[in-house]
């Protein structure tokens, strides 16, 4: 039985259960991984690793949990040792311990094209979080946490999954608060409180499904999540200098052929600290870009939302752009994001009259937020005004 | 000129030559050493580093210099731009920079014998740092710098070490409310605000020295601060958890033979992902007792104030439990900290006639407070129950 | 010189001329003039008062007045004691002691038609705060200070109307950040320090007037501002339950045949206390709303956002209600604000390449943002079912 | 069924019976007392009332009461909707009703010499609050409440009077930290999450009695709040110009033979706002300080901590003084407290090995804390420097 202080949510206890799986290797070596990569190089205050993040959104889980359970109907049980509720808060716990090295910089380079969510899956197939499971689960199989973590539960434990992975999920809630505070910055700032308050279990008419939505009093409070998520990625995850860090990291990982494995005790040996260890002793240009801060320099950068026809455009310039200058002198950040996926993902606001609207529909906001498409060109600094000049006379800016 | 944003204060702004500075190796370095050490194993969020408490303690420097300045009656001048104000800010910023992995963990194992001080002031020596200062000083040499480190400033610029080193200066101000954010705990609040608004330039009429002192109305605002270091102490310093990490830590350095560099060069190339990647090497019991969590259990502990004779005797017990155990299965923990030294290290209160008093008395609280002086046993889980029942037969609890 | 304690800017200080404004009767009144109305029957924390409403007004406007000066490049003097700095701070001092018994609630209730800023202007004619300026103005004149208020000054000088009252004015930053810190909610929170940093002085090419603009890096910070303030319109401001008491408020004054003086002595007598103390006596039914709770209850509200045609709809079928259910048992609520007005007030954006951009253009979010328009229906509650079925029935919803 | 939105608490929930309550007069009177009397004319944020405090109180009472039930053994039942959990949060949503105007300014006031713990037990008695038990009490009578303000219950349920009233009553936990977020100071802050996790039940061996008391690892959050009540005495509370507040208002009172009526339905009648109302309209010397601020200034204050000796020879130098300057023109406070009283009021620390300790043993502050005990003499300004001198005359420093 563990407590931890964090500096979001107070006090975060853990059970039997979740003690151990925490004492467990897979979660311990969340400790280094850094929660937002190489963001730190740019917000000083943002070293925090993904365990922190994991143990708040364990803690997030629990709490909306009960706030459904009140309000279900006796949907969901409001015991808090009921299964459902340990279930929630173990799938939250667990659901990260896929992540590579800086976390979200270099996720496609997983041997066997593996994603994250599968190394997650094999880690809580481990024997080490196997046999956690067999002597402190009480009941509580691994592969109930990975059917939450995949979406395949039906009926009203689909709401569990929900909680985990939806446009409003506790992974998210944890996220924007905490990497706010770490950078310094109050973009992630919404009301969790009155958030939680209005997230209602509601069954979805068009297909039966249950799902997370709110109710009327909710939508403002979802609007501000959505918002602060657009922020974060505005002013922070999509940042002109910790793209090119990223971007210098890709190349060096492309350069070292280095793939993630697909085994995951091997996975396990990779964390931040071994890869920086390696990246000091490499004497290529990109491991040094980060190594000695010889980082390229922003050349060029479009607006926000380019339309389809001017990301093509711009795809077009770029053969130009390296036959002119090489293409080891120049980084391409291509950044996209939906703010949301409520058009796509239904999530559904209860009315005062209890008739339902999607929330798409209900909130003017959602239904103009476009979608982040923009590119960036860096150059070495001695090319970078040559290279600039290029792209504005390509691309007639 | 750069500009970060920090979770404690704000935006923090640096000029030419700070940020050089910043962008030096000896700098850089410091985003990699923790500045709780081995806490983040107890206190998730402290995975702070050194890096952004000395860009905290920079932007306080500066603060507090202000507030100095502006009641000298031009003592200090107090243009922003001003050689003793840019002094101070640098001085504040490189402080730290000679720290080993871990921080306190292991500082006295640096070779010829000196110390994190010596290794500071030899970082500032290497021709990195002489050639920042030499091309962005704008006058300003690094001797100077290393003299207000050093305390051997005369006259007024005596001060500008009383900023940086002092019972009430810019370090434990930040560190303080740094610690105390990241540890999610409210052990480190003080009046911030007023207690910058109350610091005074004071001669001390003893010896002529001029010294950081306070107004009356900051008696209580110096003694919060006082406190507030002592619970940061008792709670997280001292932290039981935390305490057997650095002995572990401590005795597997030693079984190496591990030696910090004096050399500056060499020693850059310590930090503790370096440590870290060696010790998860090692089939050492202390390094494993720190990768693998085989961490010894505490077993017993004693009072928090032990007197001298207390300490003898506890000292005098401590070899029978070697003979029946092992020195092997015994980590001793003795955790010794003066709450002040505002007995020996006069502060001086300015009362509202204008006469002066000593803060130790001044303040009740300030006079009686205790020195901290405890100690710790921790031994295998296995053994703890009969170490534990040794202790006590031993020390008679 | 006085010096407060704010639970928003820490320390706020006051020189000469402004403690000697603060302690004019006109400024004192406002400590019993409530900043949120009767907001505080339903927020309970939101007890204050515009008295330190204005005291944060006058500390942001020298903030905001250092930051434009420094980017200046000599347009507007940077010394802290310097004539311009100090009338935009008394400006936004004195900027609300116009203000009605309950703030906004009654605001037309003036005799002689006059408005507060109207009252404003007398306030600083009267022989009181004549005879500060001329005692401790110091060269400063009242008559600049209304000059300022009135938005008459040309010239560089047009930049301190504009921080006192524009788009982007340090009153909306001062009340979003203390409504939302009494209220106990998150919605007015924005990047304060941000926004500051980016605020710059622009010459409108149009028309060669200097504005408050930002630099590009600010965009986002502006857009979460104008969120910040239409979060707390729709879920504070036009509360629901604070509603319906300021139509009670409206409705008793009325009643009374209540006017507020246009002598500003005689008006200087009228603030949220002796109101409700002539409230307390009174047997008026929306007196008694008031004092003994006896409300009226929301029977139906339209949407957020009506079109052009919905509304006139609207309006169209309240003579029918009223036939049916008597005007006395009736209060009609319209609701209507302007999310921003940058669309006709041009807040100019400096880009990258120093190109001006209107922000209305620059930002997605700004240019999608509807008018709240809408409609309430509030009956005793002995008649709410009825009311709200006739509404339904005659609105087809 | 109430919710609250609240600066410290966030949410704050009222069920049936708490909602009627706070409907009632008794408890609306409440918005119309500040919690901290004058003190908004000091610290201008300091603006809140009673009315907050006791939901806030009454929120933090079930805190407690759920931390000591989950380790009562059964001694408590856990269940959130249970009688005696019921019980102490109307206890602490009632505990308040009594205060006359200004708070804490006035008390000993009421007719019949009756104090405001008198006048609580007489409001709970008015028919109106009857009523509310009898329609929504469901089984809870107001008699109980009563003996849990009274102290007056026995066995497992005096901890519930415990928790309205002791040395570490949520009375304090609530009032320490809203009035230090409104003042806008830090002095009241203390780590509330670890207070409330270490708070236990103990029988006091010494009389079988039930006590609130602490886990040995809560004796520093204790002594934390001990600490933060002393300061926010010395700072706030006890403040040089609240104090001649006080003192003006009480003379006023005095003068004007004003009693606060024993009865309850007449003692309804009297808040802040009628008081003001009449001060406004007085030509009394000592409501024009207050209402035009013509307060006497500052001629003297002794230290801190008068010994008994000081105090008598303090007390024989006031004839004299009045002698020369006349009663009129002089007003004395006396301002005294215990910084807390562990020392007669045992609160008990559950140590690791289960033994129990008096925490005034555990803590080496709580020791050494002195009680404060001070004079401060006031007069007109005109008279300032004459009585200064010669009270320093009479009095030797």
């Amino acid at each position: 039985m563990l407590s931890f202080r964090d500096p979001i949510h107070g006090f975060i206890r853990a059970d039997a259960l979740e003690t151990e799986l925490i004492n467990s290797r897979p979660m311990q070596r969340l400790r280094f991984i850094r929660q937002l990569g190489w963001t730190f190089l740019v917000f000083p205050g943002a070293e925090h690793s993904r365990f922190s993040h994991v143990l708040g959104t364990m803690h997030l889980a629990g709490r909306v949990y009960d706030a459904l359970a009140a309000k279900s109907g006796g949907l969901l049980p409001a015991a808090r040792d009921c299964r459902e509720r340990r279930l929630v808060r173990v799938a939250a716990l667990l659901h990260d311990v896929g992540h590579a090295p800086y976390s979200h910089s270099a996720e496609d380079l997983f041997e066997e094209g593996i994603d994250h969510e599968e190394m997650t899956r094999r880690l809580i197939d481990t024997p080490e979080v196997r046999e956690v499971f067999a002597r402190h689960g009480d009941g509580l199989d691994r592969r109930e946490v990975q059917q939450v973590l995949a979406k395949e539960a039906r009926g009203p434990r689909r709401l569990l999954s929900e909680i985990v992975t939806s446009e409003l999920d506790v992974d998210k809630m944890d996220y924007l608060r905490r990497d706010s505070l770490y950078c310094g910055v109050e973009y992630g700032s919404y009301d969790l409180e009155r958030l939680i308050d209005t997230v209602a279990p509601i069954e979805d008419p068009t297909n039966g499904q249950w799902r997370l939505g709110v109710d009327h009093g909710g939508v403002h409070a979802l609007e501000a999540l959505v918002m602060a998520r657009y922020y974060m990625f505005t002013q922070v995850y999509f940042n002109v200098t910790g793209k090119v860090m990223e971007l210098h990291y890709a190349e060096w990982l492309r350069s070292q052929g280095l793939r993630w494995p697909a085994d995951p005790d091997a996975f396990l040996q990779h964390d931040d600290v071994s890869v920086w260890q390696t990246m000091r002793r490499s004497d290529n240009r990109h491991a040094r870009a980060l190594v000695h801060r010889e980082r390229f320099s922003l050349a060029f950068e479009t607006g926000e939302h380019l339309t389809a026809g001017e990301q093509r455009r711009f795809g077009e310039l770029l053969p130009e752009l390296e036959r002119r200058f090489g293409a080891d002198n120049l980084l391409i950040d291509h950044s996209a994001k939906d703010p949301h996926r409520l058009t796509k993902k239904r999530v559904l606001v209860r009315r005062y009259d209890g008739s339902l609207q999607p929330m798409a529909e209900a909130s003017d906001f959602i239904r103009h937020m476009s979608r982040i498409e923009s590119y960036r060109v860096y150059a070495p600094e001695a090319l970078r005004r040559e290279v600039a000049g290029a792209v504005r006379e390509l691309w007639g800016s």
